[in-house]
């Protein structure tokens, strides 16, 4: 399912993701958004989430443009500033329109603020009937979702409301959530279901969000809190099929105060239909050891 | 050793990436730049190697800024248009400084064409001497440098000279070299040794060409030949070590005629100094089966 499939009324995510076109001159078009509140974790937006509506006003920029590319094959996103909730801009540069693949950046601002400067290769995604023609990678593993936990938006003792967690139903593999009993395995892995919250159907402008719905998969190591990405690169490969997705964020290495991270979706097909990397400010509390990797 | 404490006159490298300002307005600044005949495959320019002359450029530009930020921390690319040798432009807009990291554009630009579009959070990478904090990655395992074999810039029957193979010293593990006798194990991996052949330290801009260097992990899966990159994302995490760098590059997914690739660089002290991920188009030859991932 493309993403204008979706009725963008009926959704929270549609209605949290909607820009309107204010000015468009010289190949560049403005929009405005509100940054929703219901999209958060603690005070400020999720990086995702911003992603999404900055897609979403390429992918609208583009179609002015006369062209059909509206899936995100690769995104690739700093993050400058957090906005507040509230409105704000996205500004669109169509870079190039061409036959396989186009390219715009996108960059939202918020008063005199640039918050989030993103720049996406579009193209058009292969159908849910189509397999991979080869891969390295094994799909996700995790119990069934009935097994798993459901990450609530806030809990008692939390610092702060991950708002988030309502908007997207994340079943937790029990295995990856010890850290919740300050036990960390030291894997620094997290692995669950996801879905949206109020049953919209997951498209590839949804997967945008998802990539970056995770807790920090440092959890899992030392309590670091949740952690400020710099830059996160996101890869969709297909369109999901129907159902509740598979996925896994894990840190691979904490270095001079930055941990990178990488994400992985898979859908009800075994297919990987979502991937991220990204680059992450991480301060450890001091007076916890780090849990090593294991092995 | 940081950038700019390398003899800029001395080596092919520094001459191949030098950018001379030519404008400065409003926050941003134009340079000019050679696109070098040596840093190709076939003939177009390495990706890499144009991402180390936009480094460069953005490098000086927050230095003329008043920054401290030399070191890409994290560097997006999207490739447009494949330039030719020659005269080009790199325009630099500094986004933001920061005082742990600043972000800045560069767009790189021949005749009409805009080429290669780069945004980058720039920091400060740690020391040879500060160890990671924690990592879930083992590095590479190669055999000693005089067991591999130095991949050659021509080659009898190959339909190119593959230039930058002259200015980077690229010894492969036998191992992972049997596709060049057109036996492929489907492993999808490529590892090996790489330096400056003309003996110029590694540093943190050279490893943004050295993460780019390898010849495309496909090669062991498919005649494939070199697969052009569509968005290349890669994190330096700290300065390399003096020696030469073990590198391991893989195939992950092959899907919709497009592959990701990730590559990891570590230093003679066993550490990650540097990683990249890219989305590259690819089409195999229909003739030839795919070889599946073993196991």
């Amino acid at each position: 399912m493309s993403q204008t499939d979706v009725d963008a009324g009926t959704f929270e995510f549609d209605q949290a993701t909607a820009v309107r076109r204010v000015d468009a001159t010289d190949g560049r078009s403005t929009y405005d958004m509100d940054v929703d509140a219901g999209f958060t974790v603690g005070p400020k937006p999720n990086g995702g989430y911003l992603l999404a509506c900055a897609a979403r006003a390429v992918g609208e920029a583009l179609a002015a443009a006369g062209s059909s590319h509206r899936d995100a094959l690769a995104a690739t996103t700093h993050y400058l500033w957090a906005p507040d909730p509230g409105p704000a801009t996205v500004e669109v540069e169509v870079l190039r329109v061409g036959r396989g693949a186009s390219q715009a950046r996108a960059v939202i601002t918020q008063g005199e603020r640039r918050c989030v400067d993103a720049t996406f290769t579009m193209g058009t995604l292969p159908d849910t009937d189509d397999p991979a023609t080869w891969t390295s990678l094994a799909p996700v593993q995790l119990p069934p979702i009935e097994d798993c936990i459901r990450i609530p938006a806030s809990r008692e003792g939390a610092p702060f409301t991950v708002s988030i967690m309502d908007r997207s139903a994340l079943h937790m593999d029990p295995a990856t959530m010890t850290w919740a009993l300050s036990q960390r395995t030291g894997r620094g892995e997290l692995r669950g279901w996801i879905s949206f919250a109020d049953g919209r159907p997951s498209d590839a402008l949804g997967l945008l969000f998802f990539l970056d719905a995770f807790p920090p998969a440092t959890f899992d190591i030392s309590p670091s809190g949740w952690v400020p990405t710099l830059s996160l690169t996101t890869y969709l490969r297909c369109l999901p099929a129907p159902g509740p997705l598979r996925v896994s964020m894990r840190a691979q290495v904490v270095a001079g105060g930055r941990v990178d991270e990488v994400c992985e979706i898979w859908d009800s097909a075994d297919r990987l239909v979502g991937q991220a990397t990204q680059l992450a400010a991480v301060r450890f509390d001091e007076a916890t050891p780090v849990t090593p990797f294991p092995g």
